[in-house]
């Protein structure tokens, strides 16, 4: 278990896994130049217990005697991604001693981004929204990645400290007291999680360990070493920082990023492994704790039971849903869309959670998929909007700006009354048309301009000719905070109604995928 | 089904499969410069029927008017691989109607290199030792791979032309005949392919399709493209390379060259459909036909059953089996011998086909395989030589060279009375004492120096202090011709009684996993 503990006793636990590394100097900043050593146990993790290091201290590691760096399992880095780590006392008087969870089959999911949700732009904020969604009747919220990126704005994705809650938020105590509160009011919290790449700046990774594997590339550079020598290591810094959340921080669920570029080829998968240790934690704490993927690849051992040759996690996205829907009520057919637009892939998405299940994909020039079989359908999330579907077009722009009320209505039939598990984005629920843009924050001028750059470019591909917001102006955050102008939209009460159905009629709950039937406009005589 | 075809009608079938490319036209060489262009269907197969082009008739396409190059599944390549190719008759009078191939359980390999395994290096060599091969009692030949490759001498892993035999062993008529001639004598014939890797020289795949993804890369540089935009082709091209030798050639079985190498992050294995494709050649010829995996990965999915989430294949090589043998007898402990050398991996190699199967492997510096669970041990096979395991030594040395005749006798007795498939390399049988060294016959000097540098790379990591044989020197491959020296060797006939009682004793045909019980020295007061 990585990281720095501080116990009441008064003595701090340190560990840091460096196998390769002759020696490991933990570095207390402050009074004087304190400089203790590590030592290395036979699995290459380095080992310390000290009583000089106490909460509020910061501190760094120098490893084989180079300039000190911080701790890759810091779970606070209060002057940013280049500044020293803290130590945090971890302890915390919960009150959700009663809470159980919830079932998969449950799940109505409200993912959210804490800085844009409201304009207090952290947990504070969002806790002051708990009664907001309970009336709502939402069952989880999912947070987007809270783990400390570059600079004070950022959807999540550029994280490099998974262990540290992005200090803008409040730290680790705001995001547990969140987490307590959601509890309370009777609502589950999911963590989105990126366990598939690391951050542009501020990684500070190789200085201690291969973490990373020349065999397999990612969109977004090195792939993490899942399976190649000394994986262990990172399969375990990835595995401890799951139950962190879910253990030491109470989360409910995690929803794992891009899983789909996690490359492991050995013979016991890490989504596997996770799994297993998850299940055991679930054991222990008697509270329900869900693994969903994020999944490009319409492959089902990743949500097949560990008994049946799968992977075992509870749920996959499925933004062929989405791509249905979307393509057929704006009528777009860029980039992605290009695979959809008719009936039939929204006849297939509803009925066999995955379109493309074994058949061509134009888009991607190949036969793509393989039928899901006797998978329940609540193993499938399905959604309308999500933070990547409004945040990947150039404007941001939410349905809400290019439907008709009549056609917002429609789409969110199609989702709550879907049998698959629904996810809705913040504000979509009542027609939010503040946008949700992509933002970042970078400190580093080359990097930033990269970014602006790399939109530009990914917009070329949807041929989107006018120029956009640049990522790194502060107004390209502000724009996003919700309006809050729920108060008399039509559509929120619609939503809300929805969501009682779905929780409530018999025919809505079970959801058999033995007793789904599609019926067509000239089956019925009628028009939608 | 990529290809020339002549028909007896006359008649030729031209189809090639470049789908981004404009025009494709046949060049037919000899008198005048003949082209004629080709058609493109919607699956980007380009096609032609024409009685223009006969067999002994020479040819090469023209893609987007560019220089012409030869048929990536050409049959022939008289002039080489670079050299034009060159259409065949391939119809052939077969006499095995009656043979229906052995099942895995019977499978006793001998692992043969058609260059050396007789002086006259070819396949008529080998038929001229089918008696032989018959007195000794194995079922099983298996052929290192005979595509075609840059020169002369080659083990096979340098073939750019997977449907070409091997000019030097005579083409592919000659390599018919060998087939209905082994089958004549009872034995079935396994063909090592290479799916994971093409050769340095003679390749123009890409001149024709992306053949080639840049998301991985293999130890022979980059990987082919089984799963990325394109990749429906490529997975034809071999997946009927497959079904060409095992079909229209009546090979037995295949062993799949490295498969860890094959990287499909697809929802439908390569491997899988593979062997869906030649279940249904099994199933229309009513022969048995085998796929064997050589994999570098205790990962059982690979054989386990499609039902039970597995690819299906038949067996993998066990290079464990052989590294606990070998480690044992020779005391060797170099390079991957660091994780055996001890009984206990013997006896785990045994009982439970994998060694490491979810230990920590201090050579791979990781958690190593998972556990193979019911499977046969009959999936498995089990070898103390072959052509890598002597091959990658710096002097080619054999077994006999360094052991006692009574150790050759005690390694002969694990292998042949183990519950695991046996394969065996030439000339081990009779105590073969000429090396088997690497050897190639590049024409390209820089690519000839190449290699000899890696091999010097390579032998550094052995610890090998000495000078060693140059590949590329005719002589290196006339030293590894078998001296047939088997008369009046003890040795052959331990071989043969071992393989008679392998055959024929209840106890060593009833290879049940729960009935395997190892008996150590301190249970039986004695000693080996």
């Amino acid at each position: 278990r990585p990281g720095v503990f501080y116990h009441s006793s008064g003595v701090t636990d340190v560990i840091v896994w460096a196998p390769l590394k002759e020696s490991v100097s933990l570095e207390i900043a402050g009074s004087g130049s304190l400089s203790i050593p590590l030592q290395k146990d036979k699995w290459g993790y380095w080992i310390l217990q000290t009583t000089l290091l106490q909460p509020g201290d910061l501190y760094r590691f120098s490893v084989d005697g180079a300039a000190p760096v911080p701790d890759p399992a810091a779970v606070s880095q209060p002057q940013g991604v280049h500044g020293p780590s803290e130590v945090v006392d971890r302890a915390f008087d919960w009150t959700d001693q009663e809470w159980k969870g919830v079932r998969r089959d449950e799940l109505i999911i409200y993912e959210l981004h804490i800085g844009c949700f409201t304009d207090k732009h952290d947990c504070e904020g969002v806790i002051s929204k708990l009664p907001y969604l309970k009336e709502l009747g939402i069952t989880a919220i999912e947070l987007l990645p809270v783990a400390q990126c570059p600079g004070n704005r950022n959807w999540g994705y550029d994280g490099v400290y998974p262990y540290a809650v992005q200090q803008a938020y409040g730290g680790l105590k705001a995001f547990k007291q969140l987490v307590d509160a959601a509890h309370e009011a009777g609502i589950a919290v999911l963590l989105d999680v990126v366990y598939n790449h690391f951050g542009p700046d501020g990684n500070y990774l190789e200085c201690y360990a291969p973490y990373f594997t020349d065999k397999y590339k990612t969109p977004w550079g090195k792939a993490l070493n899942f399976d190649d020598a000394w994986c262990d290591g990172v399969r375990n810094y990835f595995i401890e920082n799951a139950l962190f959340w879910l253990g030491e921080c109470h989360v409910d669920g995690l929803r794992l990023d891009a899983v789909h570029a996690i490359w492991d080829f050995s013979a016991h998968h890490v989504m596997q492994e996770l799994k297993e240790e998850v299940r055991l934690l679930e054991e222990k704490s008697g509270v329900h704790k869900l693994l969903i993927a994020e999944l490009d690849l319409n492959h089902p051992r990743y949500v097949t039971g560990i008994g049946k040759g799968g992977y075992g996690l509870d749920a996959q996205w499925i933004d062929e849903f989405h791509h249905s829907v979307h393509s057929l009520l704006t009528g777009e057919q860029d980039g992605y869309y290009e695979d959809f637009g008719d009936m039939w892939q929204l006849e297939k998405a509803f009925r066999d959670s995955y379109v493309y299940d074994g058949i061509y994909s134009e888009h991607r020039k190949k036969l793509f998929g393989a039928p899901v079989g006797e998978l329940s359908y609540s193993s499938f999330i399905a959604f309308i909007q999500n933070h990547d579907q409004i945040g990947n077009r150039a404007l941001g722009d939410r349905l809400s700006l290019c439907l008709t009320k009549e056609q917002l209505k429609l789409a969110a039939g199609l989702l709550l009354l879907s049998p698959h598990t629904p996810l809705l984005f913040m504000g979509e629920e009542y027609g939010e048309t503040n946008p949700f843009l992509f933002f970042t924050d970078h400190q580093d001028p080359e990097l930033a301009e990269i970014v602006r750059k790399g939109r530009r470019e990914e917009f070329s591909y949807f041929n989107f000719k006018d120029d956009f917001p640049d990522p790194q102006d502060p107004e390209s955050f502000d724009k996003c905070v919700l309006s809050w102008n729920y108060r008399g939209s039509d559509l929120y009460k619609w939503y809300r109604e929805l969501i009682q159905l779905r929780k409530t009629r018999t025919a809505l709950l079970a959801r058999d995928r033995h007793h789904m039937k599609i019926i067509k406009q000239g089956d019925v005589h009628s028009r939608l």
